[in-house]
């Protein structure tokens, strides 16, 4: 099992925090909304199809898992209404994630959901087939020519695999200014590789025509040590060598753990699409969210939500906490995110701190 | 929630009664296993689509689940080879049971059981596409047109919902010789209308020409509450009396429990499939298989299945204990079931008792 996998079967995140990384990623799906919109009112109008099928990747499980495919069905159904079609399309929804992915709770929300489609469109609305569909979008997940939208939200900067040579970056977790040359380059070549494998196998699962929006955690330098995408993972590595000099981790054991992700730029990303050549690029976006927004108030009143790196600690602590048990084991989690939280509000009191989304928008070529 | 959903969603049972449960779905599915092959031959054969899309309804979650589909997936590819067909379908596979099933485990078995297929039919096959498919096979699953195979087996005599009037049928727990005829008229209509309702669903979903094999829990005689499809029932009702009369279960409570399942004859199944006009009807069969192969050696070295009527009581357990849970509460269940296994012992050492299968294979007409 890949470690990536371990992380996607992020079964053991207590509720809290789970919310707070889901704040932040319902924040981006509402931010990239309207491109999602477009994408999917243009291969609606322009197809037409009697069943229109659309393919969430990377899911996960949780209140946003079915917020990006219910706006799309609202949307479609709205500019049918609008140009008085007076038959609305069948929907069949492809829910993607790993194998190790909790489709369970997702099956038991469907009945609700269903009925707040329903209530909310009204009754001649197409009917919606939701489907799970277990494994790993670096490989093929539906049929030939099938996908009329895709759509993944804040899962493609993670990698299928840890990158080799990671041992060489000694303390770094991830990618940081003092990383060598060659791990840049370990990571950077398992991002081309992985990436183009993504886009071959949607190549092959996508109608011509057929749209494709990619929210990714990124950066907008050409540097991937950069600040805006290192820093995050720099200040947790910073918790863990502490711990490293507090004697509670061997040094050895952090120097060979990394974290399988990769923030791409927006010209990397148009790199590879041009180097794959199926899909034409309508879109290419940075944009940025606060560190803060881990604990927005607007959806939350919780009151452990009031320190805001308390907040991105727990954010960051749904995301890695399975890849950090895995390696060095469950004893020492509340002590390191403890850690983690003080580092993260001191920074974040000092200066001001923020993610960098890239957002892509392409066609499927004819 | 319906009585036939807490059935389905059927997450308590220990492994050990599940497995004796599994050992005669897995029987049944071996004896009508030439009839479902001959029909995914004839689709196959007849449409050479580039996707092969099948269903297997009321999938439940356990070790017989895949071996439907993945005997359907080799039988294809068995006939590709000998048409010397170059390039194998993909095969788009649709696993369906109510959203309280338990997908997760299936999904984490996939894997493996893809690796296995890979191997055994080689690497040229086409690629498997597995979907979870959460929802009531009494309404629509998948979008219009798009199925070429479904197949169900052991899933279709369980109602949508228990007869009304039931308390009329006094200590009966399902039909039985002593029920009054409105009880049998209410089951029989439910029958009808959920049955006429799952042909309609499907008439839709498949392509003109697809097939379909259904399995289903019946019987021979025109008499709804002959012994061959009734005593089974009668026995767990006596057993339920016996503990009326010992003061543990009240009457009422008895008097007002009902199994929602009908066990039809071929001849009602031929009714409605007529009445409903999508199908022609390839094949009706009856078959017989034993009580006692609920604990069939050849599947199993576990000394508790060397007592029949026990064996039968934890197969029946595996598929009655959540309805009974949820009418008579969870302390009741360890002495009900003993008894019953008394009951069944008893009756199955004087008698021969058979489970009867009715197979219907039908084509969707042109």
């Amino acid at each position: 099992m890949k470690v990536s996998e371990v992380l996607h079967m992020n079964g053991g995140i207590g509720d809290s925090s789970y919310a707070s990384n889901s704040l932040i990623q319902r924040e981006v799906i509402f931010m990239t909304k309207a491109i999602a919109e477009e994408a999917v009112s243009d291969v609606y109008c322009s197809k037409f199809p009697k069943t229109l099928c659309i393919a969430d990747l990377g899911c996960s499980s949780g209140p946003n898992t079915l917020l990006v495919v219910t706006q799309t069905v609202k949307t479609v159904d709205k500019i049918r209404k609008k140009l008085c079609r007076q038959s609305s399309p069948e929907f069949q929804i492809y829910l993607n994630d790993l194998p190790g992915n909790d489709f369970n709770s997702i099956f038991r929300s469907l009945p609700r959901v269903q009925e707040e489609l329903k209530e909310e469109i009204g009754s001649e609305f197409g009917p919606c087939f939701f489907n799970g569909v277990p494994g790993s979008f670096y490989s093929r997940l539906c049929p030939t020519s099938t996908l009329h939208f895709v759509h993944s939200s804040y899962s493609l900067m993670w990698l299928s695999q840890v990158p080799k040579g990671v041992e060489m970056n000694k303390e770094n977790i991830y990618l940081a200014s003092t990383s060598p040359p060659s791990v840049i380059n370990a990571y950077y070549e398992q991002f081309q590789k992985d990436f183009s494998m993504f886009l071959k196998c949607r190549s092959e699962e996508l109608v011509s025509g057929g749209r494709m929006v990619l929210t990714i955690l990124g950066r907008k330098s050409e540097d991937p040590t950069s600040k805006e995408c290192c820093y995050i993972w720099d200040l947790l590595a910073m918790a863990l060598k502490q711990m490293v000099s507090e004697g509670l981790i061997e040094e050895e054991k952090l120097n060979s753990f990394g974290i399988p992700q990769y923030t791409p730029s927006p010209l990397e990303l148009k790199a590879e699409v041009e180097k794959e050549r199926s899909f034409s690029i309508n879109r290419l976006e940075a944009s940025e969210i606060n560190w803060a927004a881990c604990g927005n108030k607007l959806y939350s009143c919780d009151d452990s939500f009031k320190d805001d790196g308390y907040n991105v600690a727990k954010c960051m602590r749904s995301v890695a906490e399975p890849l950090l048990v895995r390696h060095f084991g469950e004893s020492i989690m509340d002590k390191l995110f403890h850690k983690y939280g003080e580092i993260l509000s001191d920074c974040m009191s000092k200066e001001e701190t923020k993610f960098v989304n890239v957002t892509i928008s392409m066609t499927k070529r004819e």
